[in-house]
């Protein structure tokens, strides 16, 4: 979980107590197991302790590939190893990052017709008090933009969503082939943005962060609030990776005898120059623009018309805009840490499962350390791996918890999660699960908190998505109800930092408490349960669920499915197969002999091997690293989970599809590709001999 | 094993007797060890009877998906659940299967410049003696040939390897685009030779059995001896699946349920006629070729003068051959029989590990009842498969054993086979091993029984190839220093009968008698030993081999190599990395305690997911369904099995590329692959804690 600078230091700090706490938690927990939702509050003098520390950490920039990322690195190793995790050590890869040009700043002009800049966007965030003497802020930038100077005129795309760019050319009539598009940060990854432009044949895009999807209502910027300022922009790589990792070496280790391929046939690099910019500097490039008056939902929340363009009104129709960016691609190392717990009886406390600690190198620049240490090991953890916790952010709000998971970890989660207590004020007494449940409850037609599907966009993708691992995250959050904006406010920007967390969203850090409770109850009792605590029943019900959800997406052309006969019968029969091994599985859990070593092994081993059962080694079509038939993000917005994905895209094609016959035919070879999944894994659920 | 028609069928018998004799082996086995060499045949009475048992059974041509096939499959069930197997299933799959068209006969013609057939093939084979009653013999024709009528010149092309297309294009200057071309079967896979004459743009082509490749020296043709008459000629289909299975169905069962896709997508369909003769026909076309004298390596036995072409001489000029192919692709249902004997403590003698027999559908169509069956039970057999065992064709000489299987079995090999007597005249108290060590020596510095690499043209290669599971199979073979013809005579041709088995072959049926006893004691062995017997050294020896042997291919361009940096240093230093890691396992061997069923189970699964280990789920390069990163077949011969066949190809393409940079750019990243490769199965003997 590792990332590069300042600008997220209080993710840092997070992903640290994280760690302390779970360890803390495992030994409290074996110490004295608790029944009751008591609060382990550690006392003010340690938790005063833990925290200078962590700001001490995460003060300077520490971008992925920088000597001080490596300090901190080796900073870690040594803590890890002082708090008595049996072995560590430093895993390195050498991978593609990308950096600004020190001596030639990224920026983007409004020329005049004689090609003279009459404006400039900043080069840097304004600085948050407290850090003015810091050096080697990294300025703003996409990582991996294409370097360039594209001059021309801008047209505004909104989100830059699949949607948006079919709006724009079939309803609006406008071309972006050659033009520069600016567009809103929100709604999907921007990743997906810029590969839509590019696709679109746009040779530029500006990417800005509006007060409709970063300004929460009623609240202030930073530092007297949480609300991004306008002068703060959102960093970030724009890669197109699918879970290659590495763009150089996908599908294996970035090593020294690792062969890499040339950038041209590098994964996933946009082809066009990308860059990011406040609010502040966007109103001065949409506030001239011309072109025709947007729909109401192409409408942020600045005081401009968002006209459309091509270009700016009569008034300034010879102004163009020019983007300057010379971002450079660089092999570079990263270190990954990596601890270990050994499992195993031996004197002393030990955990039946061994532990393995990660901290994550280059997490922003594409999940690289994540993915290459998942790549090196992929046949280590295919065979053993039980569960994968990922411990990123652990807050993008103050409302209530959210967790992501497989289904098999549901009810865990609600098990775990009732012996916590709440640490909402004035909930002295009550559980986490009732105060979740009562904020979040999951629909109409099921009374329990909500537990949502797993996207990507962070480092457990290829554990999950590729190798196939049970895997979860669990956070805090703000109230989707309410609150619309997208993300939190000042995400991947300059304010993200270790007084905003202490200020506004958690300044007894009960709440960054509780999520570490989670974290490392999973943890721990994944670790050292006789038998594997994974439910195979929940996972049928939600196949149950998943199944009708995507019915019903196609149902929306029922003239098509009649036409060229598809049916979801063969799915719906295979999880039928699957519900009913489900149940016979746990039937003979009840009668399974506990006392008999090789019976729990084998139970474990399916239990275990259960996830891996709904991978294709053929992967997704045109994505090779995503593998997962169950759960895999959209090809059109990374950040969202989707159910059948292989369907799910086809059905998404069907709009767009210029031989619809085709398109159908796709959609029925992938409800059996489903099918098949489906009642493969049920096959590993039969009894073991 | 089954397969089509009566032409092979006492392949079909021997099949029968290693079932037999593998259930009365395992009981025997058990019943009385045997450390000594004594030779245990079955008393006269009941060898008769199961050899007129067997004679009945393959009496009848049974072609895949044929009425009479799936009446034999029935009488396997029921004799299986005879002989106390605990359950048999019949597994049915819809796959893509290949007719003649019975109203319009195959055959090739020579017309003249009227149009008018003055020379036509013949439509069967000459029936041998015996079968003159039998109807529905199957004519020789090359299963899934496209249907067509071209006419044209003949060009001779040798045997249609990739590197007489080369000679003949490069050296002769003779461009086949629109000829049909000649070629004589032998040396490579009939597909390849397809596939090689449809890439040089051939819109025909016949293949040949010549004698100097289907003749024994000092060998009459059947009847009175084993050598292939004038009018025999080679059944067998000519597709390119690369493991594929179904080739409508690619990477998924052929199922009710399952997406088809159209012929025209379909996987490794040819897409010009192809026709197999035999040489009393092939001497009709050959005589009055013209165009350039053959190289004497391009000459076969026949008294023609093996001239290239194009077309006939001067006198015959006006004369051009005529293909007439109307052979049928079609869906088709075909039925794997599949019995078990469930593995467990249990009253009476069990096996300690389930074994099940197999009975494949439709091998000679492309290995398509035992692919759709591993895609079915993928995920089942990378769990849980421990060995597989082949046992197709049991005799193609009357010379010694020969075995070819994965290095971890070498060991096993060696000492079943000191277990188990000579079957040769006058070997009496001999053991099989040192009849096959004294007739096979493997080379000058390794003094033990040759074993060979697996290859693929056989049903192992999906469980092998694909799935990663150890495997071997074991068969009598001939002389290969004095014996010089492919295959063996009659291969193929309707003279492959009981009877020539039981004249020439193995009158005594003790040949036969000692490949079952190979066969059935691995199969028990690997079933009943508490600790698997696969030895992890013989893999990193026979690593170290392979890799000094690819370098010496490499080293055949040492100019190139300094130019393009080609380095082979990492794969050594990975299988230097195994061996260290084999040894480590071997010693940690010595001190497990085999009484503790946890430590028993955690090495037994080390051993068994070793070989899972080397295959790379993104394929070999082109060829997603061949997986294993050390063994595969070429992409320029299926049937010969190559080390690090990544390597192999790209240096093959050396010779052949346009652009030498890229050639060994691919090179390099080969090796690289088959380091991490081999480095990741190294990681998989670490201790599981």
């Amino acid at each position: 979980m590792r990332k590069e600078s300042r600008l997220i230091r209080w993710i840092w700090r997070i992903v640290f107590v994280t760690v302390f706490l779970l360890l803390g938690f495992i030994i409290g927990w074996f110490a004295k197991p608790t029944t009751n939702t008591t609060n382990q509050i550690p006392s003010s003098k340690y938790l005063r302790e833990f925290l200078d520390e962590m700001q001490k950490f995460t003060r300077l920039p520490h971008l992925a590939g920088t000597e001080q990322n490596l300090r901190y690195a080796e900073q870690i190793r040594k803590e890890w190893l002082e708090f008595g995790v049996d072995s560590v050590e430093m895993v390195p890869y050498d991978v593609l990052l990308s950096y600004p040009n020190k001596s030639q700043p990224n920026y983007i002009s409004i020329v005049d017709q004689l090609g003279s800049e009459v404006f400039n966007t900043s080069l840097a965030e304004p600085v948050p008090a407290g850090y003015e003497d810091v050096s080697n802020i990294v300025p703003p930038y996409s990582a991996f933009s294409a370097k360039g100077q594209p001059e021309g005129d801008l047209v505004y795309v909104n989100y830059g969503r699949t949607e948006d760019f079919f709006q724009l050319e079939r309803e609006m009539k406008i071309n972006v082939t050659g033009k520069i598009v600016i567009v809103r940060y929100g709604k999907i990854f921007r990743g997906n943005k810029v590969k839509n432009a590019m696709l679109a044949g746009a040779k530029g895009i500006i990417m800005f962060s509006d007060p409709a999807d970063y300004w929460a209502a009623g609240v202030q910027p930073y530092p007297d609030g949480w609300n991004l300022p306008g002068g703060g922009a959102q960093r970030g790589n724009v890669l197109n990776l699918n879970g290659a990792g590495d763009p150089l070496t996908p599908g294996y280790p970035a090593k020294e005898y690792t062969y890499r391929f040339s950038l041209e046939d590098a994964v996933g690099l946009p082809k066009i120059p990308v860059h990011p910019i406040g609010f502040h500097d966007a109103i001065h490039l949409l506030k001239n623009m011309g072109g025709p008056i947007p729909p109401n939902n192409w409408k942020g929340a600045l005081n401009v018309s968002y006209k459309i363009g091509p270009g700016f009104t009569d008034d300034f129709r010879s102004q163009k805009v020019r983007m300057n960016i010379h971002t450079n691609n660089q092999v570079t190392r990263i270190y990954n840490v990596i601890g270990r717990i050994r499992g195993a009886l031996e004197p002393g406390w030990r955990p039946r499962r061994t532990l393995i600690f990660a901290s994550w190198d280059a997490e922003e620049f594409g999940l690289q350390g994540s993915t290459e240490w998942a790549e090196d090991n992929a046949k280590l953890l295919q065979e053993r791996a039980v569960a994968y916790i990922n411990a990123d952010s652990a807050m993008e709000g103050m409302y209530t918890l959210r967790v992501d998971c497989t289904p098999s970890l549901h009810t865990l989660v609600y098990d775990l999660t009732k012996q916590i207590a709440s640490p909402e004020e004035g909930e002295e007494g009550v559980s986490l699960y009732d105060s979740w449940h009562k904020r979040d409850n999951w629909t109409n037609d099921r009374d329990a908190p909500r537990i949502n599907k797993l996207g990507s966009g962070s480092d457990f993708e290829a554990y999950f998505i590729r190798l196939g691992i049970a895997a979860g995250r669990a956070r805090y959050t703000k109230n989707k109800i309410t609150e619309r904006y997208s993300s939190y406010p000042v995400y991947h920007s300059v304010y993200e930092t270790f007084e905003i967390v202490e200020k506004f969203y958690d300044p007894s850090f009960k709440r960054l408490q509780a999520v570490a409770q989670v974290r490392a109850g999973l943890i721990f009792l994944l670790a050292d349960s006789l038998l594997l605590p994974l439910d195979v029943n929940q996972y049928a019900d939600s196949l149950g669920k998943y199944a009708q959800s995507i019915t019903q997406l196609a149902q929306r052309h029922p003239e098509e499915m009649k036409m060229y006969d598809v049916s979801f019968d063969s799915l719906f029969s295979a999880v039928e197969n699957f519900t009913i091994a489900a149940r016979d599985f746990h039937e003979r859990l009840q009668t399974l002999n506990r006392e008999d070593p090789l019976q729990v092994r084998a139970t474990n081993d399916q239990l275990m091997y259960l996830e891996r059962a709904f991978i294709d080694p053929l992967g997704l079509p045109g994505r090779p690293f995503y593998r997962h038939v169950i759960f895999a993000p959209s090809s059109h917005n990374k950040y969202a989970g989707e159910s059948f994905p292989g369907i799910y895209d086809a059905l998404f094609d069907i709009k767009n599809s210029a031989d619809p016959e085709k398109a159908w035919e796709e959609v029925k070879r992938q409800i059996s590709i489903a099918a098949f999944t489906v009642h493969s894994a049920a096959m590993t659920l039969t009894p073991p001999a």
